[in-house]
């Protein structure tokens, strides 16, 4: 069955869809995103990836056309139509086609395109863990934008695979930021830490939902950032992101992390996210 | 008379080009480009240009499927067909047209696509200077890399005007590094400041050329970064780039330039300029 895309107001076949050379999303970026996830048929957290896109779209001072209603209506047409039950929708936003020029285009319409994609649960690695290395986070000071611009996550991603490791931690002098694509958490002594939501880090949905979950189980959370050498030496660390869940990191750079096994605290927060797919 | 792309390694009219939406380009601002000047019909700087396209592909592991000569022939047929005297050539590179991932993709192949622009040479703003103002440089860490991710050049841009100023002057923690689309050198005692081209700027071309003319000129050249202090209290002030060539800057954050006119520094460096792109 061809893949159905939502671009340019309408339902069209994959093959149909041709972005035009002067749409600033190709040459400049210009534009936001969001993945959603969807479990059984239905949408996981919608609100809160329509209230991000929201925030991004007015980081960017774009405009956008259509209101959460429009969009939440495309993009559950788009589910119904893929016929999807386990997996993303895509959508992207940008600020639409015009003559290239840095200053933003006057009458120019914002360009949307939306698409499902079957993803299954990783359920392999949330068992086993991950093993990553650390980078330098070299991005721009506003990754709570989610945006187009994704060089260096791109070339954290790639050098992290090169190295043999699943993904990339950044750090900024030291400092923990996120992941490639994710986001990062460490368990010590009981507390659970995590980056603070500023301009630093992307503002993770999947994040949002384990700390609500770990302070529904009484976890001790603390929003504030700590460093490579903490998350060396954490009782546990894991990701969080909407395709990867919860996913344990059992090693850093080559070191072992809280014994180089998932620990309680993460398999409780797997569980209860587990829980928490399934009774929506 | 349609403009004439060079887009799949073939030359086809505007309307024929259509970009896929699985074009990293579009999705990751996965590539790099180049903006070319064209005097009398002829290249100017050709050679700086495919050098630095050359490390950008390297900066970003982007295996170049074009030798400088290839891409040498599509540029000059491509100035022919669009019988273009005065203007500019845009060349673009994304790393091929795959599935989102955010790893390389196996097997895609790069994308170019190129077209011509007739574009006049600043005159105006040449002879009377422009107002600027000061904005944090909120950018990656690889600004020497002349990438797709323009997003925060686009926001200074049109910061810029929407407070009725010219440019952006970018500066991190009140080191000036370069304006939102150029770089910038300020004249202090008869010495020319420009900021090291490290990984904070674009080396730009007309920066090179500029700088070569003031050493010609027996001018002292000092390759270091300055304050924003330091530009306020200015003698002469002035971007290059390849479209505003050698432009004065007059005004910084409203507050007047070297008295608020173009200094003897930089008229001497515009007429050397104006020679060097006749004299080819």
């Amino acid at each position: 069955m061809t893949s159905i895309y939502w671009y340019g107001n309408e339902f069209v076949p994959e093959e149909e869809v041709r972005i035009s050379p002067n749409d600033r999303g190709y040459y400049f970026g210009d534009g936001i995103y969001e993945v959603f996830r969807v479990y059984g048929g239905r949408l996981f957290e919608a609100e809160a990836h329509y209230e991000r896109l929201r925030l991004s779209a007015e980081g960017l001072k774009l405009a956008l056309p259509w209101g959460v209603d429009g969009l939440r209506r495309a993009v559950e047409e788009l589910i119904e139509r893929n016929a999807l039950s386990e997996g993303t929708v895509y959508l992207q936003i940008t600020r639409g086609a015009a003559p290239r020029n840095h200053l933003f285009p006057a009458g120019a319409d914002p360009v949307a395109l939306a698409y499902t994609r079957e993803v299954a649960r990783p359920v392999q690695a949330m068992e086993t863990g991950i093993s990553v290395i650390s980078l330098a986070d070299i991005r721009w000071l506003h990754c709570n934008y989610k945006t187009l611009n994704l060089l260096a996550n791109v070339l954290a991603k790639q050098e992290a695979s090169e190295r043999g490791a699943a993904d990339a931690i950044l750090h900024r002098d030291g400092i923990v930021t996120e992941s490639s694509a994710s986001n990062v958490a460490i368990v010590k002594d009981g507390v659970l830490l995590t980056h603070p939501a500023d301009n630093l880090i992307l503002h993770g949905v999947t994040r949002a939902v384990a700390l609500h979950l770990a302070r529904a189980a009484e976890i001790s959370v603390q929003e504030r950032s700590f460093t490579l050498d903490e998350l060396y030496d954490a009782d546990e660390a894991f990701v969080t992101g909407t395709t990867v869940e919860i996913t344990p990191i059992v090693s850093v750079d080559g070191r072992a992390v809280g014994g180089g096994a998932p620990g309680p605290v993460t398999r409780r927060l797997q569980r209860d996210f587990a829980s928490a797919i399934q009774l929506r």
